[in-house]
């Protein structure tokens, strides 16, 4: 049976033709989030209306929380109360939590006053915590056994109130006191006698977070332990809610689009990519281009400094880039390799030793290869001619070849001290910047490429001046 | 109940005791991957042993995947043949395989004859699988169900055979001839009537892919619908394997450091940066930076044609940083954005115009507030002296004020300029990339900084050449 391709104008041909039945069986035969995409680009608010009257409810409320924000606020405005109330009923807290965050005021007042009592205290309370902590991302529906129960009556119990819950692979188990005291997974109460008390199944050895607990950590939990799904304490030591971890995938992607922006010298977006507004996205990457604007006084003084070498040997002009991208380019592969590794827990600060000793190592391989390549390039670009050198005018023989090699001999060796001197520094920066509790990934960068273009530079134009004579 | 911390002294110390008691008891109480970590760091193999020996095998094959390669092969060397049928028959086939790879042959071919027939020829299937594929993260311990089934049915087929899978949570359901006719999960299953039909619960409009599929499309299939199983067909569309979303995460973070990796210049490395040789990591540095110089041809010959402009007026040497460093950082900016972008399916190739659009704008602001500051801060540079001007010597009042403000105009108009197209090729070269099938992360960042390194120069030494009437 070959399946009818899902596209735009199929979607809006069974809209037009008030399709009922068909627009019913896409919505069984194919994944929801595969059919907002194409309703997303729908002109008409009508015709997202038509399907929001004529699809099951569990369905509407998935699509819904898939369409962008301006269509969401659009629904809104054209949905009736009892619409409003059927969504949210089919809703989970976090999703909708979410979603009144990107609302206009007026709208999420409308909608928490048709959300009933229970409801409306969840949200309330989610919104109330500090984005990206473990409160921010929990939901507030799971399940709970208690302790007393048997297995049986922890299937019972599951089969009556499952259904309301985001999951019932990790269930979580309260004393009379509504302490948490243990968590269980659908799994082991599967393989378990129905006679057995919940108690002698539960893991004891479970982890917690608190509300405010960095999403961060939690996602590293998950990943460390292999977690479905993770209880949430409150100050109280009780248990308010749960992450789990379809939410947790997303964090990690978040975070890791964070940390490439921070690398990347811009500030973090706080929203995707292609949400952000241009003015979001320039207000972003203009405050590190004017650190480095700022910090870029270093090299320009060393170059203002030797102004006199470059004049008297033009032709060093010529390899200042060269040695300002090797060095920042060898340092910043180091800094990207040590934060990556911070930040995937593999390393900690303790290993400083260890690690920058590990980067000379590989500076001393790396930095002997490219610069005897180095010799070997300048060597080509002088003798060829591609890069004028005055200086070669009327030499021949040995003269001119000691000529050429000076001139690439200065330019590799440089190089190749330099490359060993970013490398590591660039591990020591992400280390050092870790130890003292900052975020290697904003600090390192920047100030990465300020210190190893002055290094660089310096010993360039030092070494120049003195093989030429001119200090 | 305070518990006790778990140090590696309190483990040796255990160990040393023989206390078989505790020993036991730790791991009922801790997580097994937190006893590994102390584990991994016994100086004496023979410590090592005595946790195997006295502990169940359920947490030593567990234990066992969490240490080096290094203890791994140390083990595999002291245990009998017993110790090793025992640890492969409480493992999953994919785990086994990922330990394989590290493995010498001799001992892969040990461990191969201890495994029984079944086992053995899951392994090698799973071992001829490429890297990085759907087969090679797949695991063969799954439950399939008839599609004759009744829920209850189901429900007693996956008590008896589901302890040995990875998860029960999807189970897969198949037809007479084989064929995968559905997916159904746990919760449908619990919550419906025990005599229905397995085929009116189960899903058919699952997602498969084929033993060949990239890991990192199958990670954006799990994102994407929230999975917690995928199945994985051969070339006959027949079931031989699922993937599991404890591994998916896995890939995700290993992609992660890959894309990182190729941004910052270094050929991806096949192991985690901890695990990785000097020699490793010094072969994926050297390429890109041997590229990089060779590229950096176009920048040398710039300035070497420009060479008696800054003979002319030397000052202009010391901008040379500036305009380099900020033209490439921009343009860095927006080539990462756009290349995670594009990484997590945002955008694709065909929205090209949008995006350049988009960056265009951006680029303006950012251009307009960078040049301006830019001017402000060479003025300043130049004013108080900080960088030293010649031709200012004896220059007073407006003369002075339109020397200095003459150089401060060069350098930030070059760098507004610059800002606004390195910006819009590092739109451009990502989705152009992507759009003829290259990888955006390996080919953008270096192709821009030498693209722009070249524009930059040469705008600003063309402008210079203008300006002091040098052409």
């Amino acid at each position: 049976m070959e399946k009818e391709e899902l596209t735009l104008e199929r979607l809006e041909k069974i809209i037009a033709e008030k399709n009922v039945i068909a627009l019913r069986e896409l919505f069984e035969n194919e994944q929801t989030i595969d059919i907002a995409e194409k309703a997303d680009r729908l002109d008409d608010i009508k015709q997202l209306v038509f399907i929001f009257k004529t699809v099951k409810s569990e369905y509407t409320a998935e699509l819904f929380g898939y369409l962008s924000p301006e269509n969401k606020e659009k629904l809104v405005n054209v949905f009736t109360d009892k619409d409003l109330m059927e969504l949210i009923a089919n809703s989970y807290t976090d999703d909708i939590v979410d979603f009144l965050t990107e609302m206009p005021a007026n709208l999420v007042t409308r909608i928490l006053k048709v959300s009933d009592k229970d409801t409306r205290a969840d949200i309330n309370h989610l919104l109330n915590y500090k984005e990206r902590t473990a409160g921010a991302i929990m939901t507030t529906e799971y399940v709970t056994l208690l302790s007393t129960f048997t297995v049986e009556e922890a299937m019972a119990s599951i089969r009556k109130i499952g259904r309301e819950a985001e999951t019932i692979y990790t269930n979580f188990v309260i004393d009379a006191k509504r302490n948490l005291v243990g968590t269980i997974d659908l799994d082991d109460l599967i393989f378990s006698d129905p006679k057995e008390p919940i108690v002698n199944v539960m893991n004891t050895d479970f982890r917690v977070v608190d509300v405010y607990t960095d999403q961060e950590e939690v996602a590293q939990d998950f990943k460390r332990y292999d977690l479905n799904a993770m209880p949430v304490l409150n100050k109280d030591h009780r248990l308010v809610g749960i992450v789990t971890v379809d939410d947790v995938i997303d964090v990690i992607e978040e975070e890791v689009s964070e940390d490439m922006a921070k690398m990347a010298a811009i500030r973090p977006l706080e929203d995707s990519y292609i949400n952000s507004s241009v003015w979001a996205l320039a207000k972003k990457c203009i405050p590190w281009l004017i650190i480095l604007l700022v910090l870029g006084i270093g090299a320009s003084v060393v170059l203002n400094i030797f102004e006199e070498t470059i004049g008297a040997v033009p032709i060093l002009a010529a390899f200042i880039p060269i040695l300002m991208d090797g060095g920042g380019n060898s340092g910043n592969q180091t800094t990207v390799l040590v934060t990556r590794s911070l930040a995937l827990n593999e390393i900690t600060p303790k290993d400083f030793l260890k690690v920058v000793w590990k980067e000379f190592r590989v500076s001393l391989i790396v930095s002997l290869a490219v610069a005897a390549f180095c010799f070997i390039w300048v060597f080509f670009e002088l003798s060829t001619g591609i890069l004028g050198y005055s200086a070669l005018t009327g030499l021949t023989g040995w003269a001119w070849f000691f000529a050429v090699a000076r001139i690439a001999a200065l330019v590799s060796l440089t190089l190749g001290t330099a490359i060993i001197v970013s490398k590591i520094i660039g591990a020591m920066l992400p280390l050092a910047t870790a130890a003292v509790g900052l975020d290697p990934a904003v600090v390192s960068s920047p100030l990465l490429t300020t210190i190893v273009d002055v290094v660089a530079l310096v010993l360039f134009f030092f070494a120049s001046a003195q093989i030429f004579n001119l200090i």
